[in-house]
């Protein structure tokens, strides 16, 4: 079985990407990260899900986006509720983090370095979205030349591959197609604001999209909302 | 005054690569890691060389790569000692860490884009070096492409340049690029594997580097080696 590492956050995308990871024949590392997001129930949303979805390893690697500031899912900035377009490209919200994706992909860079693994899953999609940059095929395409030039394992010819499955679905194909892999997506979690008791407000971009996506499936949202 | 990100380890590479960036005009922000290095000795040489060359801020940022293991640098894999080459890049010694110039250069670009700043400075050299991939040029100019597309600040049209100005000189022509922008060599810290006490041990690729440096410098050595 080949190794691939799955960033896994915990959310409806990273989740599909997972057992689409699964499906495949991959035998899954997963990675998840505690960055200072005010979201960090997503954290044990995503050791939840691996507790029925088993993979040979989940690791959650500590790293402070926190101390750079400049989103608000790290610091104390508002995040933005009901906006009339959740995926307006045109205009990044606040939500947006610095070079998170540039970043988490780095990590699992080197952890499939140390494992031998030539496969990286990152469920980043480019339809029902909030335009954040490092979520477009252009840069991932960019990364992926980046990472063959990066490491020893490369340079030795053993070509790394970064995988996007999500990439060009919308939110209610991501949820259709979570949904034939056996996804429980009442276990996931989506909303960047979540009340103390880490319920979903219902209203940021995320949830927006997710409430959306669920309709346009045709299949009911298990989510509660506040 | 425009700002720039310089990535600082504390060694006599960095260090000088720090003294062209605040020569070039820069206003400088110096970023170390704590990242489970066996050598964390070159952060407090880090600390004391700010101390006498002040910059606008210096940050330490924790990362756990020593979970990953796969380095003699974050393990307790043997240092290779008195190498017959200690550049011969056919054979990438085992103190290479697995993505780390890619990792560090994430977190400079998160912070560049906080900062408003378009300049990250790294001392790599791909001459007197070990022959890691990271190091290369080729690699640089992958990552910059990348970069310029990773971003919020960068997809908004605000270009970041990657410097890399050690990139193509010798050890000793690095050593002597520092001594006339006054660097107080004293005071940086090249070992992989220094004693308890945190003297350099002379043998590893990186104090080999050293000393050959120096003496091709046709400048004193004040190195105390074991």
């Amino acid at each position: 079985m080949e190794k691939a590492i799955v960033l896994f956050s915990g959310g409806l995308d990273s989740t599909t990407c997972l057992a689409i990871a699964k499906d495949q024949g991959f035998e899954v590392f997963a990675m998840s990260f505690a960055y200072g997001q005010r979201h960090s129930v997503e954290l044990t949303a995503a050791k939840r899900i691996i507790a029925k979805m088993p993979v040979a390893q989940h690791r959650v690697v500590t790293i402070d986006l926190a101390a750079f500031g400049g989103s608000s899912l790290t610091s104390n900035l508002k995040v933005p509720k009901n906006r009339s377009s959740a995926n307006d490209h045109d205009d990044i919200p606040n939500t947006y983090v610095p070079a998170r994706n540039t970043i988490f992909l780095s990590f699992a860079l080197g952890w499939t370095e140390v494992l031998g693994a030539r496969d990286i899953f990152i469920g980043v999609n480019a339809l029902d979205y909030s335009g954040y940059p490092d979520c477009r095929p252009e840069y991932i395409r960019a990364y992926e030349a980046m990472a063959n030039l990066a490491t020893k394992a490369q340079i030795e010819g053993n070509r790394l591959t970064i995988h996007t499955p999500l990439i060009s679905m919308t939110k209610a194909q991501i949820i259709r197609t979570g949904h034939v892999l056996g996804v429980d997506f009442s276990l996931t979690h989506s909303c960047y604001d979540p009340s103390p008791q880490g319920l979903a407000c219902g209203a940021c971009d995320s949830c927006l999209l997710r409430k959306k996506g669920f309709e346009q499936a045709g299949i009911s949202d298990v989510t509660i909302y506040i």
